[in-house]
């Protein structure tokens, strides 16, 4: 099975990477971008049978900072 | 209107981020993790009419290497 994991810098979160790609579209000639956020997502391939609630455990414990980022957790 | 852009690796082309995930996650006592891909996922906040195609041609000319990354673009 499938998971995917999508993480993200919290609303409030100052996101360097993400300013500085609105800041390259816009230099490149795309107007009307207003805001662009960059964030991480991570697929798995996971033995069958493992529960959402293991991912978000691997999602607390690793692959997000849940200080500064949030995730969310797709399963398929 | 939004978009959300994913950029991952192509297959084929290795992936020593999420290598190194999978590995960490095998430590940390999660069983079962077969395969880990990491790639970025860019949410843009776009004036009301950008089409589709101009989201395209962004990521052709910025957000995406497409010699080894392939990306995906849905608008919301």
């Amino acid at each position: 099975m499938k998971a995917r994991v999508h993480v993200m810098l919290k609303n409030g979160v100052l996101d360097p990477q993400g300013e500085a790609v609105r800041h390259a579209l816009g230099s490149l000639g795309f107007d009307g971008v207003e805001g662009v956020r960059q964030g991480k997502v991570i697929e798995l391939d996971l033995a069958d049978g493992t529960t959402e609630e293991t991912v978000r455990d691997m999602c607390e414990k690793l692959l997000a900072n849940t200080v500064i980022e949030s995730y969310t957790v797709e399963l398929a």
